[in-house]
C-alpha cells in the first residue's frame, strides 16, 4: 500500500504512524512547511518527504489531505490532476459541504475524524488517536464503489469506525455539536467582559462555572475563521435556533412563570443526560461529587483508587474552593454499577460524596 | 459571641462549623428539616438546635439567614421580628436587590458568599470554606454602622474577604458570569438534543467541548428557578445583550467576512485572559496542552509532580479520545515562570507538550 499524506500536523502525522504502523504502508509526505516534513520524518510519521505535492501523490493508492478547510477544494484538485487513475483521495476537514460541492471526481471521498482538535502540530500525532473514532465519510452519488470500499477498509485498519453520512446532515450536526457552542462561548467572554463598564472599572470575578462554560471561547482563529465560514448557512440556522430559544425563555422571564422555568431547566437536565448517554454504551451516567482537599495528591489517589477498580471516568471538573486549598471533585460514571463501586470507593477514602 | 443559623445545608452548616471553631461562638440553629438539624448538631455545625426559628435566634448577636432566594424576604423579616435590637441579621441569596428592596430594617444587611455552589447539604460542610472568599455585602443608607462593622468584622474572622457592593451592581454582575451562562447552557442542549429530529432519530455525537460548555446544563431547579425570576431584569438585559451579539457574528457570517470573524474571534480570545487573570494575583496565565495516555495514572503522576514543583494549576480539562486510552490534558498555569517550569516538567516526564 502507497499512501501519500498533504499537510503533516496533528492529524495527517497521526494517519502517517498508524499506516506505517498497522498497514505496513509505504508513506510519502508533503507540507508547505518544510520544518514539517522534516519533524514528521523523524517521527516516523512518513517514510519520505517529496519535494512538491505533485511529486508526493505521483504513484499514490490513498491521498489525505490535511489542510486546512479554506485551502481544501483547491488542494484537492491539484491532487486529482496529479494521481493515477485508479487512487482514492479524501480530506479531513471539519466541513464537508463546500468541499464535496466544488470536487466533483468520482476518486474523491469527503471525510471527517472525530478525533484530534484539542492540539496542534505533527510534535502531537499518534499511531492511534484514531483508534474507535467515528470517522464520517460523505460520499456521493458518483463516487466510485470500488474507491469507496477501498478507503473504508483502510480506515478500519486504522482503528477507526468509518460511517457514511450526508454532507449537510453532517454540517448540520456539527453546527449544533461544536460551532455554535464556539460562537456562544465567544459571545459569553465578550459580554462578561463588558457587562460591568458602566458600573466600574473592574473586571467581574468569575468562577469555575464560567470558565467550563466558556474554555473554548476565541479558538485558533487560523483554524475556525475557515470552519465558520464554509459552515456558514448552517451555523446561521442554529444562531437563530438559539435566538429563539433565548426569546421563548425571556418571556418566561418576564411573565414571571416559575412553572415554566421549572420546567424549562427540567428538560435541559433530561437533554444533557441524553446526549451524554448517546456517547457511550455503558448505560445511564452519574454524576458523584465528592468534597476533598484540593492538593494535587488527593484527586490523583481518588483517580488511581477508581482507575484499579476499573471504573471508567467519563468525564471530569475540579471546582477548587477560593482558597485553592479544598474543592469539589465532579465525576461522570457511566453505568449503575461502577457508579455505586465509584460511590463506596470515594466514601472509603472519608471524602464526603453524593449524587449529584 | 451567640451566633443563630436559620438554614443548615452546605452554607448555613460550614458558618456554623467556622463560627464555632474560628470566633469561639455559641451556635444555635433552625432548619424546616428537622433531619437537617441533627445533623449539623453531629458534625459539630451547631451547639443545639431550636425548636423554631424564633426560639433560635431569641438571643442572637448575629443572625445567618440560609434559605432558597423564594424563601429569603419573609424568613428574614420572621428573624426580625424576633431578635433582640442589638443583632444584626445577614442572608446568603445569590440574588440581593429582591430581599434588600423588601426588608427596610437597619439591622439587616443583605450577603452573599462566593463559595459552596457546586454541592449541597450539610454533610459536605467545611470550617474553612469560605477562607479567602468573596463574601459580598450590600449595606443601604439605613444600615446600623456599628452592626454592619460587627459582621464585617465576623466575615473577616471566618476567613472571608467581606466586600462592600451595591445590591444592583451584585445582580448585574452575577448575571453576566453566572445566570446567562447557565441559561445558555441550557440552550445548547435543548438545541443540540433536537438539531437533527428532521434528518435522523440519532442524537449527535458531541465531544468534550460540548461537555465543557454545558456542564452546568439543567442545574437544580429548586434553586435556579428562585435565582432566575428574583434576578429576571438583569438576566433580561443580559439575554438582549446575548442575542444582539449573535446578531452581530451573525452579520458578518452573511456577509462572509472573514477578517470580521477573525477579529471577533480574537478579541474574544483576549477577553477570556483577561477575565481568568483578574481572579488571580498570579500573573498571566497560561494554557498548556500535552498529550498523554489517558490512564488515571499518569495525570495523577503529573499533577503530583507539578503540585511538588510548587506550580499551581489555576484550572484544568481533560480531553479523552473516543477510545478513553488516549487524550490530551490542558493545563491552566498563572505567571510566567511557573508556566515554564510546568513545560519543562512536563517535557522530562516524556509527554509531548506545547503552548496553546
Amino acid at each position: 500500500m502507497r499512501a501519500s499524506i498533504i499537510g503533516v500536523g496533528l492529524i495527517g502525522g497521526s494517519i502517517g504512524l498508524a499506516a506505517r504502523e498497522r498497514l505496513g504502508a509505504e508513506v510519502t509526505g508533503w507540507d508547505p512547511s518544510p520544518a514539517a516534513v522534516e519533524t514528521a520524518c523523524a517521527r516516523g510519521a512518513l517514510d519520505r518527504g517529496a519535494g512538491s505535492l505533485e511529486a508526493a501523490v505521483a504513484d499514490a493508492q490513498v491521498v489525505f489531505v490535511a489542510a486546512p478547510v479554506g485551502a481544501l477544494a483547491e488542494t484537492v484538485e491539484r491532487v486529482l490532476r496529479a494521481i493515477p487513475p485508479d487512487c482514492v483521495v479524501t480530506d479531513v476537514g471539519s466541513t464537508k459541504r463546500s468541499v464535496v460541492a466544488a470536487v466533483a471526481d468520482p476518486r474523491f471521498v469527503g471525510g471527517h475524524p472525530l478525533a484530534g482538535a484539542e492540539t496542534a502540530g505533527v510534535e502531537h500525532a499518534r499511531a492511534d488517536l484514531f483508534q474507535d473514532a467515528v470517522w464520517y465519510l460523505t460520499p456521493t452519488e458518483t463516487t466510485t464503489g470500488t474507491l469507496f470500499e477501498r478507503l473504508h477498509r483502510l480506515l478500519r485498519e486504522l482503528g477507526a469506525k468509518p460511517t457514511a453520512i450526508d454532507a449537510a446532515t453532517h454540517d448540520h450536526m456539527l453546527a449544533a455539536v461544536s460551532h455554535l457552542p464556539h460562537v456562544v462561548a465567544n459571545v459569553l467572554v465578550a459580554q462578561a467582559a463588558r457587562a460591568l463598564e458602566d458600573e466600574s472599572e473592574q473586571l467581574p470575578a468569575t468562577g469555575p462555572s464560567f470558565r467550563d462554560a466558556t474554555r473554548v471561547a476565541g479558538a485558533n482563529s487560523a483554524i475556525w475563521t475557515d470552519i465558520y465560514l464554509a459552515n456558514r448557512d448552517a451555523l446561521i440556522e442554529r444562531i437563530d435556533d438559539a435566538t429563539r430559544r433565548l426569546g421563548e425563555f425571556r418571556a418566561l422571564l418576564s411573565a414571571a412563570d416559575a412553572d415554566g422555568v421549572t420546567a424549562w431547566n427540567d428538560a435541559a437536565r433530561e437533554d444533557r443526560r441524553r446526549l451524554l448517554e448517546a456517547q457511550l454504551a455503558g448505560g445511564t451516567v452519574h454524576e458523584l461529587r465528592a468534597s476533598v482537599p484540593n492538593e494535587p495528591g488527593v484527586v490523583a489517589r481518588l483517580a488511581l483508587e477508581l482507575g484499579r477498580a476499573g471504573v471508567n471516568i467519563t468525564d471530569m471538573a475540579l471546582y477548587p474552593a477560593p482558597n485553592q486549598a479544598e474543592g469539589v471533585v465532579a465525576l461522570w460514571i457511566a453505568g449503575d454499577e461502577p457508579a455505586e463501586r465509584a460511590l463506596a470507593l470515594i466514601a472509603e477514602q472519608g471524602f464526603p460524596v453524593a449524587r449529584a
